[in-house]
């Protein structure tokens, strides 16, 4: 490689080089940072067909109310380097004190450790990062939620890749019903990764190797078996820009390799993908496609809120999303996003009748953003949802049951600091 | 309103613009801060007539022992502003990591987040706050904690403002009977919140206007009825006195207006009161009265440590208090306080017999208080403590049970960092 | 005493008084420290004879594997003074946010206070320390984590001082058998201690009186009765040398007398020992002996992972070690330490049988440590484990569980901030 440069700006939108690699005169001994952000969601609060509270229709993560305001995120984090001492080690920790899927389930709690990385830059072209921390993959988990540009994630970054940790028993149907023992996943795992960027002209190339315990946040392993990630990225910058919402077009692929333990049994969960950015400072596009295969969420039983969760321990899916931003006013961003997540799509035993496990989910999201500042934004969003059991007979229970789904109103104030 | 300004110190004892609203020169981008309180706590430990340990000569928020040392709050926050961006925008976050009812309960815990508010200083005279913080009310619990000069609450603040998260099942006397699912709800709430501060002369005009789920720390609701928060207090500054002890005469009124779900059926919980306080250096005046209308917290079921806890689904109840400061030297505070909390005052089926609800609990506190320095002090109580059941019959085994009730000694370290 | 002086470096190696003694010119307002250690740890996972896994084969806490990453600490703090108002008070907080023994147990969960005191430093040659901390006691134990030389605690330690906290049942046999109800006690209690240091030439004598709840950490207490903890050292540091890993020599003794109620009734729990350290730069040298008396942790039921876990309410104990380290390069430092644990040493009735309670445990460690500057580091293990029952009758089923006990790698990656 000609001209390959590795030092890389700390507060570039380079997600794999965002944390832990802060240049020596960027990283002070200890800098106290984080962010909030406090949701008020609505709907119609349509009930499901048996009488009960529907699942979809109500907030996340207690499902007991289809309208309120919520502390989605409050986190607390410090990052560093060894400054004076030496330049090449960063460290990176970060506490979760709001209200999601990562404070909950049953060993869940505020307070709970999302990251702790320390990372070695002493190695030209690989540098090391060891701990807790995100794993390389789908831009939309990957990138930091305060550069998030809307409340709620797509389907299939809800269900496929925002991993809930469930345990319980599995029937002869391969359908695991359980609770969620423990703290979301939330894109994170304990483990070791290889990784670095190299320049080359405007465009950086990117990759990184990770190996990890696939059991969730600031957990020993479950079994023996580790997850592998992979992933590479190359990404074209805009003039000098700089900052997580710097300008630049970048294209990327990644896939995540594992096993989960259920009920004692192990299961294969891989996941594959790719997609590009775009952003010139007044439009913005987003595109990304992916498959999951093996373990995939099945969502609360019936959707009944408070039910048990179901997963489906050896099932397909593929999900993708395009998500379009103007800037009207350079504090106002008008966006439009359109997901689909066709959930389930191999043929099982249940295939065809009213146990039929086929889902197709699409969602239209409409918003826009006012930015009071690069620190505090507020955002509105309304989403039109729709869910189809495409194979599911046509006198099937199921479609009473999904045509209860409401769109979805939110509003979201969002401060970093 | 003639020579109004709105402009306010961070540091003022006006709770209401004490957080958030810091000033631009004041305001750090993330400024670390918080405190902590180390009690010893000792009662004579009279045994219940049953033989087992009275609830009320226990330490909280255990109830295991008569006598011990307890880390009872250690709050570590981060508060700032969108320095230099935006002076218009502070926020506030606070996590609890001491022993006490925010972090116990069955999904309490230590970490739990208290209080992740972000405030918008843009709109002369309304002010607006998003997300958790202490809801605007009575003094005695809407006032910061490290200036409260007492190491326990007064009966009327313990059993109908400090508000228990309990569920369980409710009989047919109307009595709820259950165990406490989360933190408790520590005068705190989400929601949105509308207020300013109005001087004029050496008056400050103050009012807030709040909308919340009534629903405890840091959960989405469980219903979606919305609680209604009112407040309005007028306080006369002495001089050029400033900081959460300045000296000043304040008189205050509020209400609190909401719903509890228990046992899936909504009850009405009613507030509201008015007081004042005074305080010119030397002397220290504060008087409150309020009433309670709805649920109200009915105590450990028949006083006995560890048994389930009761609520009555729709009572009344009053309180009131006088506290009373001399500093007899610049660090040295002397306090009495008599309150009296008339519970459970409304006739029902039980009224009468040994069942009877009513309540009327009146403690008279001495206290002497030592100031290191403005941010460690020492503080010890005496409180002499009584329970009386005056509707039950002169046999009813209530009377003896009460009997048991014992004076309690505490001291209590603080600092303040 | 001639020559006395009470003063002392905060940064010195004498722990008693590395927290909350700062010298006001090296006590800002608010210091945010922390360290995170990330550990990789494996044996060969040999299975119990039962064909289930061995519990001592698998990872702390879960227990659930053989292999895996885990962040073991992760621990975020605040220290500080009262300055500029009061350089005589002194403050330090800390949580654990990472995986082990502090924040699992029924209760127990990430975010976990450990500590949190305050120190009146306003009277010579008794200083005050109010609050939860470390009790003064065992060198191991005691010292600061981030200089601990090894990955894993000697057997006396893991299994003596390091308290779980567990309640259950006590059967005919003395053997208490339950589940862990609370965060483990990490050698910390609430309570007071006076203490000091006093230099005499290049000596350093200190001692320690502390009275505290002996109920763990953040907890009030279970029962009336409390701790003592008494410790005295003397100390030769050898030149000028500062920070915690100061050249010197050291001498210390300590004991712990204390109650511990288990299933409702009161047990003796009495530890006490002697030890001394040695380090110049290039070798060093620690050993300590210590005994314990009354309750001891029995381990994980049968030494199978998962199971009750077994505490002797009524037993003996003694412990000792050897440790060495030679820095072959000023930041590699070579290790190997000698630890036995002769565990249940009292004759009781079930002497001799199969259920026979005396275990002898001999672990041999071998060590390599790089430093990579003064905050971070990386250290390998090997553990060569060994665990005997002498008294068992050679017929008796536990020596082929013992066999089953594999030796064990770990690395570890540390890093301070």
């Amino acid at each position: 490689l000609t001209g390959v440069m590795a030092s890389q700006s700390a507060q570039a939108a380079n997600w794999l080089m965002l944390q832990g690699t802060e240049k020596a005169d960027q990283a002070p001994r200890a800098k106290l940072w984080g962010f909030a952000q406090i949701d008020y969601q609505q709907t119609d609060d349509t009930l499901h067909p048996n009488g009960s509270k529907a699942a979809f229709n109500q907030m996340q993560p207690q499902l007991t109310t289809a309208s309120g305001f919520n502390v989605k995120r409050a986190r607390i984090g410090v990052r560093g380097a060894n400054f004076p001492l030496d330049k090449n080690v960063n460290y990176f920790l970060m506490t979760e004190l709001g209200n999601n899927g990562i404070t909950t389930g049953e060993n869940g709690s505020q307070g709970q450790l999302t990251d702790a990385s320390i990372t070695l830059n002493h190695f030209d072209g690989a540098r090391v990062r060891v701990g807790l921390f995100k794993t390389p993959g789908s831009e939309e988990s990957f990138k930091g939620i305060p550069v998030f540009n809307y409340v709620n994630f797509t389907n299939g970054t809800d269900r496929l890749l925002i991993e809930r940790k469930i345990d319980g028993t599995v029937d002869a149907n391969n359908i695991a019903t359980g609770i969620r023992t423990d703290a979301a996943f939330a894109v994170r795992d304990t483990g070791i990764q290889v990784f670095d960027t190299f320049k080359q002209g405007d465009w950086e190339h990117s990759y990184a190797i990770m190996y990890g315990n696939g059991n969730g946040l600031a957990l020993s392993d479950n079994d023996k078996n580790k997850d592998l990630y992979l992933y590479a990225s190359t990404e074209k910058v805009f003039g000098e820009s700089q900052g997580p919402r710097r300008k630049s077009m970048k294209f990327y692929a990644w896939s995540q390799d594992g096993k989960r333990t259920y009920d004692g049994t192990e299961y294969n969960r891989d996941r594959a993908g790719l997609g590009m950015t775009y952003y010139d400072g007044k439009y913005r596009v987003a595109a990304e496609y992916f498959t999951a295969d093996g373990m995939i969420f099945g969502g609360p039983k019936s959707a009944v809120a408070g039910n048990p969760l179901t997963v489906f321990t050896d099932q397909k899916a593929t999900a993708y999303q395009l998500d379009l931003g103007y800037r009207i006013k350079p504090n106002i961003e008008l966006n439009a996003r359109y997901d689909v997540l066709d959930s389930a799509t191999e043929t099982d035993m249940q295939s065809g009748t009213n146990g039929d496990k086929h889902r197709i989910f699409t969602t239209t999201t409409l918003g826009a953003q006012y930015f009071f500042n690069k620190k505090t934004s507020v955002r509105l969003n309304y989403e039109i949802r729709d869910i189809d059991a495409p194979d599911a007979p046509d006198a099937a229970p199921v479609h009473n049951v999904l045509d209860s789904l409401d769109n979805r109103v939110s509003a979201q104030l969002m401060m970093v600091f």
